[in-house]
């Protein structure tokens, strides 16, 4: 099963993909472009905890020239970081490199704590797809990578669907992809992923808990190139979906 | 005006201070002891974003051996690190390091964006006092201070009071200090930010949305030590409140 989150004659509400277009509640079918996305985030729109991992495909930490990390590379975002499908992110004025990034996002199902890898998979609800912008020129803060390479307003689309568990068999074995304009730029497989989902869930679970509607954004592959306004960028993932953005 | 968020006979509810008692909605008077303190936020009790300040006293940073930084040093934890007054937060087993910080604490009342410092004060809902403990032993992770410093559940208890930005008139001439098991470890005044409150406001607001119930830990002067089992920890602020807290 899959769902949207929408906005459709002002009115936030759930939907499903019928016949590439959006069913509602009512069983009216809306096209795709004539409504506003939302972060399809269930079971609740608001997440308490946003985790994201930085490093964590071997191919890129090698490309932005740093060592592989022994141990997980996480931080947080808020939520006014957070956009949907379709919506337009801003590349600030005066930066020199702003690049996206597809990656694998997980939405807690039920809450987790002192969960072990073997059973990781049952506290998931179910996945996305993200772009977690990175404004490069303010990486080398002291914290790194620091609230305005990575927590700007709207500079992490996701979505466009909440892909339920159960109907992902693999999750360590998707393709990721993203093109610039119709081209492809990025692409890799979550198989490459350092700390996979079931160690990531085990690590933060022994210290934190993990609530239901938690957002973990899974890091991203090599093949990250600067953005400039104007930029259509698709970033999809097989199986789960193609999460489009333009750069305003 | 001071409230507090407290649980009584499994209801959880605002209070009022009164005569050294909690007075409840419908005026039943009931001891400090005898009710479980929550997190005292409002308007909302449940933050969508908390940002936390790194090395924001000068005297601080020297005693970590860092030298005081040019711009804001900040971190975002999530809602399970938070706790009440009155709480047990738990030192990990196996650590060497685990220190207390007293910190004067903001709590957005009205939607930022784009706010100078001149304005800043007028989003200011009210202030508390959070004690935001690290676990020095994980401070050196690529992503410092990571997850496993100050990110554990619990390992933040704020309140016991939300104290209403109009009865404090000057938020940056504020005595801090924490006792441990009576005997005063630290001492400070927030005259001594490097950062100071409208600063952080007007620089946060300049590339990201503050939203109502939004929380900023404004960092901690020097005098920290380790925290040991059975130790009762008092972080108090002038005009705010004292926090009491007890390692477990």
């Amino acid at each position: 099963m899959k769902t949207a989150r929408i906005i459709h004659n002002g009115v936030a509400q759930r939907a499903m993909e019928r016949d590439g277009q959006l069913a509602l509640d009512d069983g009216t079918l809306v096209a795709f472009d004539a409504v506003t996305w939302l972060p399809p985030l269930e079971p609740t729109p608001l997440p308490r905890t946003i985790l994201a991992l930085g490093l964590n495909y071997a191919d890129h930490a090698k490309e932005l020239e740093f060592k592989a990390p022994d141990e997980p590379l996480v931080f947080l975002k808020g939520e006014t970081a957070l956009t949907g499908h379709r919506q337009v992110t801003r590349r600030p004025a005066g930066v020199d490199f702003m690049h996206y990034e597809c990656e694998l996002t997980i939405i807690i199902g039920r809450t987790a704590r002192k969960v072990k890898r073997d059973d990781a998979y049952d506290f998931i609800g179910g996945y996305t797809v993200a772009n977690d912008y990175a404004i490069r020129d303010y990486l080398e803060n002291w914290y790194r990578p620091n609230l305005r390479v990575k927590n700007r307003d709207a500079t992490t689309p996701i979505g466009p669907w909440f892909v339920a568990a159960k109907d992902v068999p693999n999750p360590m074995a998707l393709a990721l992809s993203t093109t610039v304009n119709g081209k492809v730029t990025q692409s890799g497989n979550t198989k490459d992923m350092i700390f996979d989902v079931p160690f990531l869930i085990e690590y933060f679970c022994a210290f934190m808990t993990l609530q239901p509607g938690d957002i973990i954004l899974t890091g991203t592959p090599d093949g990250v190139v600067d953005c400039k306004a104007g930029d259509v960028i698709v970033t999809e993932i097989e199986g789960i979906g193609a999460l489009m953005n333009t750069i305003g």
